[in-house]
């Protein structure tokens, strides 16, 4: 019984943890929706609103933080709690690394704003962040519902971002040899597409951990990661 | 007695834990050097190494995260043994990351090597590169000696970093915009001060976990971030 009562205690605990972590990540779904929102109706307000906001992640990453270590010293988890006490501490961390991108969307779509635009890459960026928003709608979904099947998919869909991304990176360097006046507007969209492409690259750390959580074991595979931008030099000739 | 067996058994898994750590550390400060000569020397067969070596480092921060986790389900540490059991599975995140970075930085030298030198890039990657080498040999050994004052210190020299970050920044705008030709390599040689950007941060972070460590609390502050570039937007007048 005694043990029972531990377990319970245990539950219970978590389970207040889990709920901080679904608020954490509600609210970087909505900075990053926002953010998005911001750049492509130029909404300078909505901007500052995301820029501002992101001090409540930053608050509710350390509370998660200091309610596992109490958890864990008080309730001394065995192997598998360990696991889902652990894990919660990482994914907080990545939520919180998520809103933290989308404020520097934020911050940058302020500069972009004043601007021309440049062909339809608002049109590839909003694309982009749709895609990630999904992700980050069903991995939290995922993690409440500890389904690895989901999981396992989400690493597999992260591929499409960073194939978006490659296309973009190669479409946003031609811009600027085309019309080196550009160049400036250009970097910022380019980090812009960066730091959705490393919220695609979170939001798979997350299922990762998922995975851990359900089957014991980290995913085998390396994981997939297919920003190949590194490599690009044709376009210099 | 019971008491301080206990005790003593904590501190001697987690000397076993930080012996990793400090491997981490020298190996990822060793891919660091190496890939910036690689890139400086243009020394292809280094950043292969490089790029080759970055799985021990992937496999050495799995096995602290193991370890760490054993050894607080084990010993069920109590507050301040729990700060330090899971500062070293921080640290040891921010060890790895730093060592995706230049394994980055290798990967992109060899693109770089391809192009054309761009004014004086290098030297100012070089010198911004020795300021965080030199970093993170301080806070390694801040960490050891559990020194709060270098700790400090090192989150006022990040700072120098940023500000050298910011400079080239321009540079390297001016370049691509008065040589369009270049843009490909400026693009590569602009990820590189990022990353050398990041690394700074990974270290400032190191440096907060052991002012966390030694003195019970967080920093106060807002960690002082320097990257000011997301807003540059001047250059496009």
């Amino acid at each position: 019984m005694e043990h029972e009562h531990i377990r319970s205690a245990f539950d219970r605990d978590l389970e207040a943890i889990q709920a901080h972590l679904m608020r954490l990540g509600e609210l970087s779904a909505t900075a990053l929706h926002d953010a998005t929102l911001a750049l492509i109706n130029r909404d300078m307000a909505l901007a500052e609103r995301v820029r501002k906001g992101d001090k409540a992640l930053d608050e509710i990453d350390e509370l998660i933080n200091d309610e596992t270590a109490k958890l864990i010293a008080l309730r001394a988890p065995a192997a598998s709690d360990m696991r889902l006490a652990l894990g919660a501490m990482k994914i907080s961390n990545s939520l919180e690394r998520i809103g933290d991108y989308a404020k520097n969307i934020a911050k940058r779509s302020e500069v972009v704003s004043q601007a021309g635009r440049i062909g339809d890459t608002s049109g590839t960026l909003r694309r982009m962040s749709d895609l990630v928003q999904r992700m980050l709608h069903d991995v939290l979904e995922a993690y409440i519902k500890r389904d690895a099947a989901v999981a396992h998919e989400l690493r597999a869909r992260d591929e499409d971002v960073d194939q978006i991304y490659n296309v973009l990176f190669r479409t946003l360097l031609t811009h600027m040899m085309e019309d080196p006046k550009t160049i400036t507007s250009v970097m910022h969209l380019h980090f812009i597409a960066k730091n959705l492409e490393r919220i695609g690259d979170h939001i798979t750390s997350i299922a990762e951990q998922i995975i851990y959580q359900v089957e014991g074991r980290r995913p085998d595979e390396e994981r997939p990661r297919s920003d190949t931008t590194s490599s690009i030099s044709g376009a210099e000739g």
